[in-house]
């Protein structure tokens, strides 16, 4: 059943008229038709199925309350933007394994420098992208977009563990990354640098960091969030 | 270091001349030059480092050989074709994930369907896609595309382990995929469905299937073999 986000709170047994909902992809994408059900997340992230009473004005009414477990780990997922369309596949697909939260920042080796007016446009973009991953994977909220500055200005003390995926720590053999997840550690992040890579100033600059190696290949940028949200929602789940 | 792959067997020391290796990419995407130095793994999987001696005829030497270590573990993946582009990024992804061979086949619920013609434009571009992800991801070998019928007329007592996402199981709960896992087994093929989902009687059509569980988000066809991959990369290694 399609799944549609409300940014209100919903009550079971309530009717509703001209609620801010994508009524053009309930009516011409998805062919809905008044009779048709689907399934609706409140503000509080509450699971409804409502049912379509009308169609101009456009009425549901919420018939039931569906039971939702969510996992207690949250994974916030610290990105570069990178060049093309790479992180839009990024952040569909992340969605779908269970990020909690995109950050982007600016790594020092990043190409892709963006002015105001590109990031404003940006955010608009990736928001979108993440809601309708957020639908179709049946999540119950929508990761966040959140452009911050750079690394160094971060506050990880937020965090239970933080994870940063670097391939070439000299002198130090990186460890693998399933040994160092731990139970107890609930709100995790996890770092990626941009196509050349974090710079050793940028991966010391934190001591919360616990530098991991991701598997026995060479992961590209935008596919090494994959592999680690993969293994923590085995993990934890 | 740039990777290229070659058909031929080579020798450390010796000089090679006019080999067939793709020198656009090396003098105009690379912009390499006479005296730089790349690595080439040759017919027999041996990696070597190979000095550039002369632009034309392009000639090289190859000056050190390069210890390699591989996975004992080896992943069939079986896809059907999907709609779109999502296959090329499905295939170059799995390819840096460790996927040693891709099988096509016809799903019964399947919404692409391709004519002969169309196949072999299909292929000619998928084997492009994995050998640069191959050079990319600094894999030692290619992993070929095969194109077969359906399911049902596959052999699967090739393998040690077949491992099919399903998620509406009737009456029957999948159970999680890392459990399924076991070190034996170094044989392994992964399946998934088209779009519209396996039909039941492909998923009952071989003995040998089991059936698993992806986490606990509903992934789209295509992230479904990056899922499994990572996950069984940071298994076996």
């Amino acid at each position: 059943m399609q799944r549609y986000f409300i940014d209100e709170v919903l009550q079971i047994n309530e009717t509703y008229t001209d609620l801010n909902i994508d009524t053009h992809h309930i009516f011409n994408v998805m062919r809905m038709s008044v009779g048709d059900k689907f399934e609706i997340v409140d503000k509080e992230k509450y699971v409804f199925i409502a049912l379509i009473e009308n169609k101009a004005p456009f009425t549901l009414k919420i018939i039931e309350q569906l039971k939702t477990s969510q996992s207690n780990v949250e994974v916030t997922v610290f990105t570069p933007f990178l060049k093309g369309d790479k992180l839009d596949f990024m952040l569909q697909k992340c969605t779908e394994l269970g990020a909690s939260r995109f950050i982007f920042y600016n790594g020092q080796r990043s190409i892709v420098k963006l002015d105001d007016k590109k990031k404003e446009k940006r955010k608009t973009r990736y928001e979108k992208i993440v809601k309708e991953a957020s639908e179709q994977s049946k999540r119950i909220e929508i990761p966040p977009i959140i452009f911050e500055n750079n690394l160094k200005q971060i506050d990880f003390k937020l965090y239970d563990a933080v994870y940063i995926a670097y391939e070439n720590l000299s002198g130090n053999v990186s460890k693998k990354f399933i040994d160092q997840l731990h139970i107890d550690n609930q709100k995790i992040a996890i770092i990626f640098g941009p196509e050349g890579g974090l710079t050793e100033d940028e991966v010391n600059s934190h001591k919360e960091f616990t530098t991991v190696q991701l598997g026995s290949r060479i992961l590209r940028a935008e596919t090494a969030p994959l592999y680690m949200l993969s293994i923590i929602d085995s993990f934890y789940n």
